[in-house]
Formats: C-alpha cells, structure tokens, sequence
C-alpha cells in the first residue's frame, strides 16, 4: 500500500527518522552516564515505544492513567505517572499496582502527600520541584520537602524527587538550552541532598525535557532523564536548534482540494482538526504558522506554509504571502504537512501510517487518545 | 452516578441548555422561513444530534466522510458534505451513494467539477461561493460559476450554491454580524440567479455559520441554513454576543492537584489535551485565556480563567492575576472549565457526561473523532 491510496487527511510516520532520532537521545544519555525513561504521551503507542524502551517492561513515563492502563496491558510495568496526583485518581492507582503494575505518582504539597499516605498502600512517589517557575513543584531545597516527605512516609513511599524545564521551551540559543539544563539539574540534586539530610533515600532524581536531554552536558547526581517529543521531533525543536527540520518523523498527509489564485492560496482539505490548533512557532523568530508544507515524499517544498487553518480547511501560501503558480499544486495533489507540536497533532489521529523514507506504507500503528 | 465519580477530565454536557439553544435557533429559523441543515461537525454525536434534526433521516450538515458513515451508520440519508471534495474521495461518495445515502458534495473550481462529473453517478454537488474572502469558493455571480455548474452536468448534477461567512467570528457588535448576515444572503441568491439565468435550476441556495444564523434579519432566497456550533454555543461566541456565558452547554471536569501560592497559581488536571490548544478569545476583547472556571455545579468561579496550560497541566489564576486564597480551592477540588471553542475542544474526549442543571449523570454519549 501507498500513501497515494489513502483518504485524507492521515497521520504519517517515518519510521528512519524516528529510529534515528532515538539513537541519537540513547547515545547522548549513555555518554552521561544516565537512564532514560522516555515519555509516552508523545506516541501513545505501544509500536512506537518499543524502540524507546529498555525492556519490554520499560521504564516509561505517563502523563494519564489511561497511558499507564494501555502500556500496562501491553506488558510495561515501571511507569511513572508524572503529573500531580488526583485524590480521586488514587484507588485506580492502587488498583493497578495491585495487579502488578509497579506504578508510581508525584506530589508537590503536605495536602497531596496526606492523601497519597491515607491509601496506606504504599505508593511510591516522587516529589515535583519547580526548576523554572513553570508550573507545578516545590522550590529547590525548600524546607517544605521535608514535611511532605515525612508526610509520604505515613503510609506512602518517598521515593525522590523530579521537575521538568518547560521553560527549555522559550530559550533561545544553544548556550541557554545548556544553562537551563543545568538549572534543571542543580533543583533536584540540591533538593535530593536536602532529603538526604533530614534522613530520606531519594533513590530517583528524575529530569526531563526534549531541549534539555538534547543539550545537557552533565547530569551528575541525576538517575534518569524523562523526554518524549525527542521521538518524532517537530517544528517547535527545530526552532529551538534542538533537531533540523529533516529529522521531523511526524507529518500529516493533505490534498489540495482548490485555489483561491488572487491571493496566492492553495486550499487543502488538512485543516486545524488534522494539524491541532497549537501555534506554538508562533514566538519563535520563523512562524510556521500551522505547519510547513512539503511534498509527497517528505521534502519540503517551495516555503509553503499552512498560514492559517479552518476546522477542515488547510489554507497554503507562501511564507510572507506573494503569488504563486497555482498549476503546480493541481486539485487532488498530495502535500505532507511537518507540525508545531508532534503531541498536538498526533492527538488528532488514532493511528500511525508508517513509512520509511518513501511513500510505501510499511505498517499502520494503533494509537489511543482520552483519559 | 454524579460528576464527583468521574476521574478527571471529562466532558460534561448540560442538555437542558442544549436543548434551549436548540429550541432559540429553531424559533428564528422558522420565523424566516427557512430550514436547518445543522452542522454534526460539532457535536460529532447521533444522540446529540436527535434533537437538532427534522427527522431521523436528516437533513445534515458532515465536515467529513467519517461523519457521513457514522451518521449514515444510524439512519441518517439526507447529508451534505461541506467542505470541497477531494476527488480520491469520490469512490467512497460513490459507494455510500450506492448504499442509499442521499450524499452531496461540494466544488469550487472547474478542475473539480470535471473530477465528479467524471464518476459519471450523478452526485448532487453545489458550487462554493466565498462571500466574505475567507477561505474556499468563487466570486458571487462570477461567470466561472456557469462554467462549472456545465462542468457537472457531463456526469454529476448542479444542485445549486453553498457559502459559509467564516469572517462572521470576527465581527464586532450585533450590527456588523447582521450586515455580514445579509451578504452571506446575497452573495449566493446573487449566484443562484447567475445559474438560473443559465439555465440551471439552483434548487439549494445554502448558507451557514451561528453567528449570521442568529442575527439575520432576512434569509429571502435562501433555502437552507448549515450552523454548529449553536447546539453547545461557547466562549468565542459570547464573546460576540451571540450567546450569554450561561448558555454554554459544555465544559470540561478537572480537578485541582496543587497550587503555586506565591503567584497566586491553582494547578489543574485539565491541560491542553482537555480544553485543546484553541484561544480564539484571544483577539476578542475579553480574553479567556484556555477556559472560563465554574464551580461543579457550572457556576463562574470568582472571575478564574485557565491563564496558561501545559498538556495534562492547566494553570488557573485570576483574570488579570493577584492573589487568591488557596484554602478555597483545596486539592481534590471539582471545577468545570467553559471552552473558547465547542468543536475543538469536544474533539479531545470520546464521550458526554450528559447532566442537566445539576450534578446527575443521566446518560453518557458516545463521541468520535478522526476521519
């Protein structure tokens, strides 16, 4: 089977790319000495983990339950959950462990600790701390770490400390990606070794993002690195100098459905349901606007853009606008559209059509979505 | 079952406000004379639909061929497809056609019109008019229209003309909405009249969005009305005035996991995955940011909006920012967040929690996405 055969819009994946990809992340992390436990929101798909994964038992990370449920049942037993926990999220975590799920949580507060503890199952959890003043987690080395330690060990089990650098996301350069790295690591060394202090293992000192896995150039004290968009890359990454343009695996296939010639538009039927509504090159110094468009084989082509979108309208043009040669671009032509934000638009699909360098589809890979 | 039961997030829908929304559209419809073709792309739902359609047979609105089987799927025959056709898709037109749904299509362009007309089956197709220069479709009464209704008529069948006022979402006060209103109206009775003048009957003279749907004073010539998103109406049309926030039908349960009291931060469950990555409150003149906060009962909360949002993490702050008292908000809390935009952020679920004015599950619907 061929791209050329299926209905539009679909979800692209080549497999190449993200196999490269992988390696590249995997022989950074070797180098420095550090695990990783890569984050599956990016594929929530058991074919695309497998590569990522040490074991076919993992580790990975989750950001739902519903990624701890899929992967679970596929065989993967260290999961970390590594978004704040729910209190009324806790029985379905007990649950799990119970059938030898060896899940784990986080919390940032007494409050939520308290709630972890009062299960009394024993829950392994980590502690966020709040690296960058992004969003969620504990001031590095805060007092407070004790106290919400102190209140796991009641019934839970403090098992150490994570953050995530969002804020990696708005550096620019290469020398601040770095800086923010070890920013990024300082937070949880400096908060294990206050836990340490007062008495508490920290076992885990759990790092992760993309742009700071991709540019960290030390990771002492730090027991693992949490990264997912690394898998397929995207837009955003390229713009940020964390990956090139032709590393994205991730595109989403189009075709030209009409022209609007005066204003030098190409009308796709890969609208923002198909590229998601996430902008995020929209601050960066080249605007991508919903995508950057390229042909069937994944080359980019002529500075197109996806300058703006309606829910399954794709409008095309060149970057910064001008005429172009409409006949170039026929009704019924495919395009393939690179995104913003691979979790964005990956979202938008349930599955993956897997290709490797061309356009024969190989294989097509199941993803879910929801919670 | 009660909404204090549901892990977090999921999508609520309030019926009994669907239902008013539902019953105010109809009313002005039927004092213009003109009948609804309701738009499915938004709530992607037979059981949401029910209430929207004249007959269990339709008529419908789909924005893509996924929606046309599901739909068809469950009785519904009488189905246009709005967004200009593909012409790899014309096969599965033709295969459903052949199954005994009534299915129509859309064309812009001469190239596409000799696409149908070449299937040689028949397919009713309307021709697109751009009425207000914001995506797909010719000039009102351009003389290209002739040609391409003769274009059809070699193979498929000149149904008539379509136009939807896209620009209608970026009107200011009720006046602008209402003279966008009427030239939506005459830019297909104007196109219509090109046809018949023609020789081509134009028996459908279409034309849809919710806001013109609400303000037109006038539909005369017009045959049909396509709108969506008034069934769940949301925060970009209250924005417009097209709706009271009150009326929102939808929303998404999240429940609070911490908070960031020095910047006077509560931190959610619903991220950009919940709400989408939609903020077309943006340029309105009150921004939402990714979402208006309501009690669980759906009540606004002390003027909280979702002020930024991570995937699976949503940061709740005052609007404008300061400070706020934490203890009001415990971890564990229920909120419900109101969508900037229905369509989008109704395609992150795979299901409603169907209430009505309080708490109650009284049924869930399903939900799908995809194409």
């Amino acid at each position: 089977m061929n791209l050329a055969s299926l209905e539009t819009p679909r979800l692209v994946l080549d497999a190449a790319k993200m196999d490269a990809n992988v390696a590249r992340l995997k022989a950074r992390l070797a180098a420095l000495g550090v695990r990783l436990r890569p984050h599956v929101k990016t594929c929530k798909s058991i074919e695309a983990a497998r590569g990522l994964m040490e074991s076919p038992a993992g580790p990975i990370t989750v950001s739902t339950l519903k990624e701890a449920e899929q992967f679970f049942a596929h065989g993967v037993t260290d999961i970390f959950y590594a978004v704040g926990i729910a209190p009324g999220k806790l029985d379905h975590v007990v649950a799990l462990r119970g059938k030898g799920c060896d899940l784990k949580v986080v919390v940032d507060s007494v409050e939520a600790a308290e709630a972890v503890a009062a299960k009394g199952a024993g829950i392994p959890t980590l502690i966020e701390i709040d690296c960058d003043g992004h969003r969620a987690g504990v001031k590095p080395g805060a007092p407070v770490l004790i106290d919400i330690a102190k209140a796991l060990a009641k019934g839970a089990e403090p098992r150490g400390v994570m953050t995530h650098a969002g804020d990696s996301y708005a550096c620019r350069g290469d020398d601040a990606i770095r800086a923010m790295a070890e920013q990024e690591r300082r937070a949880v060394v400096e908060s294990a070794a206050v836990l340490h202090a007062a008495g508490f293992e920290a076992p885990v000192v759990s790092v992760g993002s993309t742009p700071t896995a991709m540019f960290a150039q030390n990771l002492e004290g730090v027991t693992e690195v949490r990264a997912g968009v690394f898998v397929f890359m995207d837009l955003v990454m390229a713009g940020l100098g964390v990956c090139a343009v032709n590393d994205i695996a991730l595109s989403v296939l189009a075709t030209v459905i009409g022209h609007q010639k005066e204003k030098g538009w190409i009308i796709t039927d890969g609208g923002w349901m198909a590229m998601s509504r996430d902008r995020g090159t929209a601050k960066q110094p080249v605007d991508q606007g919903y995508g950057l468009v390229c042909d069937e084989q994944g080359r980019p082509l002529d500075d197109l853009i996806v300058s703006d979108a309606n829910q399954e309208h794709g409008i095309v043009s060149r970057r910064g606008g001008g005429p172009l040669d409409a006949s170039k671009y026929p009704v019924g032509m495919r395009l393939r559209i690179l995104p913003n934000h691979a979790c964005a638009t990956g979202a938008q699909f349930d599955a993956y059509q897997v290709v490797r360098g061309n356009t024969e589809i190989l294989e097509q890979w199941p993803r879910f979505s929801g919670w």
